[in-house]
C-alpha cells in the first residue's frame, strides 16, 4: 500500500490516529531514504505535541524493530533476559548485575549505549579496561552469549537503523522528549534482541532524563505496554536519581565500584539496586532461589568469575579486574570539603554529573575524547552527618583549568542543614506486564 | 549574535517566546541554507499546533521581507495601494480593479499569484491573452508602474527568497494551515512592494481556504496587525465564497467579464465588489470622489483604455481586449439544466472551482498546462428562480473523457428548494488599521 507522507503528516497534526499500514509504510521510507528528512521531522513535531495512541506505538515500535535485522537467540535453550536504564549519573548498575544474575542461569545479551548529556555509558565505562571491545558483529555477540551466558556490547549497525537514523534527526530539531518517542526507540532496540524478560530501570529525579515521577510513570507504562503487546514479559522499576548511585562517578572508578559489588564490598545503594533488580532478572527467566541465590553467587566467587570470563572474551586485560588499582587513574586531585556542620540534604546528581562531563569522563560534542580515569569519589551522601572541613568528594582530573572551572559548581551539588535528613528511597514504584 | 536552530525550535514547542533577534537569525540561516529544511519543518509544524505572539508575528514577517530585495517606489509622488485576495472561484476582481483605481491616480504595484488548488490565479488569467507577459524584471517593472499607474505581474525571484523556500517546504510536511504562517507568507510579500495602503480581501467560505468566518476573522486581524505593525493603512475586508464571484469560472472567460465590468455592463456581484474595493483603495490612497469618480471611469472610458495601455504595456494582444470574442475558447461545449422548480439556494464555489480545475482551468499537480479556453458559465445563481430543464451552466472544454468524469460532480454543485432563497451578503465584515 502506499500513502504521502504530508497527509499522514495532517492527520497526526490534527489529532487524528493513523493506521498501522500507514507507520509501517512511512518508517519503512523513512529508513530507505524515500521519506526525507524534512516530513519525518515535521511528523516527530507533531507526535510530540499531539501524541499517540496505543496501537500507533506498538505499529510504530514494530516498524522500527523491523527495519533492520532482529536477533534470533531461540538456539539457546534458558532464558534471556536484558536490562535497560534510562540513564543516570554514577549508574554502573548493569556492570554487576549482568554477569551476577548470568552466574546464576540467566543469558543476557546486553546491548548497551554510550554517556549522554551528563549521564554516562556502559560501553564508555567497560572501555576503560583496556582492550575491551564492545563492537562486535553478529556471530561474535552470539558466541559470547552462548559461551558465557552474557555479552556486554553496542548495539550493532544492521539493527534498528530507523530508529539509528531517527534518534539523529530528533536531537537536531528539537523533538527529544517525546514518550511514545521515547519509548518507542528504546523497546525497538530491546525488542530486537529476541528477549523472553525484560527490566526497564526507569529512573527519575534530578539526574534523570525524565525529571518528574509523573513523566517517569507514563514512560514505564507506556514501555511496558509495548513489551506486553508484543508478547515480552516486563518489569519497569522506577528508581530515585536525585543523587549518584554508589560513591564513583567516573569510567575506570565505576568499574572498580562494580568490582566491589561482585567481591561482597560494594556501597549499600549499589548493593540493594543490584540484588533487587537481579532478583527480578530471576524472577523474569523463571529461575528459582531469589536473594538468596544472588549473594551465594556473590559469596562463593562465581559472579566475579563470570566478569573475568566475559572480560577475557570480549579481549579485555583481567588483571585489571583482579587488581582494580591498574585501571586509569587521572594524575591530579583536589577535594571539595564541607563549609557547616550539619547533615547533608542533597547531593545533587546532574550537577555532579555535569561536572564529571565536563572534567572528560562524558562528552560534550560527539568528537569529545572520553579520559577514562577522570572521576569523583563521593564521600557525603544524603543523611550523612559532617562537620565543617570534611572531604565530602575527592576529584581526579587532568586538566588544571577544567578544574578550576567547575570547582564552584561542583561545590553547588552539596546543601547541609542542621536537621537530620533521610536519604531517599531507592525504588519507588514497580510495574509488571505480567500483572497489570 | 548566534543561536542554535535547536533550542529556538524547544522554545516555540514548550510554548514559549521567541525573540525578534532570534527570528531574524532563524530565517536568515533559512534563507542561506545553514539552517537545514528538517529543522525548519519543526519548527513551522510546533508554530501550527502552538501559535506565534504578535511580536513574534512582526519580527518573522520583517526578518521574511528582509531576505531579499524590497521595491522602493517612494520616487513616485503618488500614493501606491495594492490589494490582495486570500483567492477564490471566479474571483477575477483583481482584473476589473486595478485599472479602474489606477484610472483615477491610484498607483497600482499589483504582484499576484497563480491558480492554487481549486482557486483560479490572476496571472493565469491574464496569460490567456496572447503575448501578455507577467514576468518582469524589476526595471521593468518599475517602469511600467511608473508610465501607467499599474503594473500586474508575477513575484520576481529575489524578492522573499525566505517565503519562497518555505512556502514550498510547508506544502510539504503539512504545516500550510497555520494562521501565522499564511499571514507572514502573505505580509512579506505585500509589504515587499513599498505600499502606503493595502486593501485584503479575506474570503469565507465553501470556496475559500479558510472555510469557517471565525478562522477568517482571525486571519484578517493578523494581517492587519502585521500592516499596522508596520505603518502601512490596512483594510481587510472578509467578503463571501460560498458561490462563484460573476458568471464566469476559467482563465479567458474571466478575462472577458473583467471587460464587461470596465464597459459598465458586468453582472451586479462582481460590479458591486469592485465598486467596494475600489472606494477603499481610494480612500487609502487619500484620493476623493468615491464611489462616483470609479463610475465615472467606467462612463467616460478611461478605465478601459487603462486596462488596453497596461495589456500593451506587457506585450498583450490589445485586440483581445477590444473584441472579447477573440481570446481562446475550448471547442466542445455542454450544459447543466435544472432537475427540479424551484429557487437555487446553493451553487458550491468549491464544488464548481474543482470542477473547472480537473476540466483544464488549473493545475492538479505543478507541471499540468492551463487551457486557458476551458470554462464554467454560470446561468443560475443562489437566489434565481428556475423551471426544469432550465440551463444552470454552459460548459466549454476540450477533453471529452475530462467531461465524464465531471459531469456529475458539477451538477451536484446546485440545490433547487420550494422557498425563495437570499444571496449570500457578499462583504460580511471590516478591519481597519487605522480605526481599530
Amino acid at each position: 500500500m502506499s500513502y504521502a507522507a504530508v497527509q499522514l503528516i495532517e492527520t497526526k497534526r490534527d489529532g487524528g490516529e493513523l493506521e498501522p499500514e500507514a507507520i509501517k509504510w512511512l518508517i519503512e521510507g523513512y529508513t530507505d531514504g524515500s521519506v526525507p528528512d524534512y516530513q519525518m521531522s515535521a511528523m516527530a513535531m507533531a507526535i510530540l505535541l499531539n501524541g499517540m495512541t496505543a496501537g500507533e506505538l506498538a505499529a510504530w515500535t514494530s516498524a522500527m524493530l523491523h527495519s533492520g535485522d532482529a536477533m534470533d537467540f531461540s538456539h539457546i535453550a534458558g532464558a534471556k533476559v536484558d536490562k535497560h536504564s534510562t540513564g543516570g549519573v554514577g549508574d554502573k548498575v548493569s556492570i554487576p548485575l549482568a554477569p551476577l544474575v548470568a552466574a546464576c542461569g540467566v543469558y543476557v545479551p546486553m546491548m548497551s549505549g554510550r554517556g549522554l548529556g551528563h549521564t554516562g555509558g556502559t560501553l564508555d565505562k567497560l572501555e576503560s579496561i583496556t582492550g575491551f571491545t564492545t563492537g562486535l558483529d553478529p556471530s561474535q555477540f552470539a558466541s559470547i552469549l552462548e559461551t558465557h551466558g552474557l555479552v556486554l556490547a553496542g548495539q550493532s549497525e544492521s539493527m534498528v537503523p530507523a530508529d539509528r537514523k531517527l534518534y539523529a534527526l530528533r536531537d537536531v530539531t528539537g523533538t527529544v522528549p517525546s514518550i511514545p518517542l521515547i519509548s518507542s526507540s528504546i523497546m525497538s532496540k530491546k525488542l530486537a534482541e529476541g528477549l523472553d524478560g525484560l527490566l526497564l530501570d526507569v529512573k527519575t529525579g534530578s539526574g534523570a532524563f525524565m525529571t518528574d515521577l509523573e513523566g517517569s510513570q507514563r514512560l514505564a507504562r507506556t514501555m511496558v505496554g509495548i513489551g506486553s503487546s508484543y508478547g515480552v514479559d516486563t518489569v519497569a522499576l522506577i528508581t530515585s536519581m536525585d543523587q549518584p548511585i554508589g560513591n564513583e562517578v567516573g569510567n575506570a572508578s565505576e568499574i572498580a565500584e562494580s568490582i566491589t559489588v561482585l567481591r561482597g564490598e560494594g556501597p549499600a545503594d549499589l548493593v540493594e539496586l543490584t540484588l533487587a533488580f537481579g532478583e527480578v532478572m530471576l524472577d523474569l527467566a523463571r529461575i528459582g532461589g531469589g536473594r538468596g541465590r544472588l549473594e551465594d553467587a556473590i559469596a562463593d566467587g562465581s559472579a566475579l568469575k563470570k566478569f573475568l570470563d566475559v572480560t577475557r572474551a570480549h579481549g579485555g586485560d583481567t588483571h585489571m579486574i583482579e587488581d582494580p588499582s591498574l585501571l586509569p587513574k587521572a594524575p591530579l586531585t583536589a577535594e571539595i570539603t564541607a563549609k557547616a556542620d550539619g547533615y547533608v540534604s542533597r547531593c545533587d546528581a546532574l550537577t555532579i554529573g555535569l561536572a564529571a562531563t565536563r572534567l572528560g569522563a562524558g562528552r560534550e560534542t560527539k568528537e569529545d575524547v572520553i579520559d577514562p580515569g577522570v572521576g569523583i569519589t563521593l564521600l557525603a551522601k544524603v543523611g550523612d552527618k559532617v562537620a565543617v572541613g570534611d572531604k565530602l568528594a575527592e576529584v581526579r582530573y587532568s586538566d588544571p583549568e577544567k578544574w578550576e572551572s567547575q570547582r564552584d559548581a561542583l561545590e553547588s551539588a552539596w546543601k547541609i542543614i542542621s536537621e537530620p535528613a533521610k536519604p531517599p528511597d531507592l525504588i519507588i514504584d514497580r510495574l509488571d506486564s505480567r500483572t497489570s
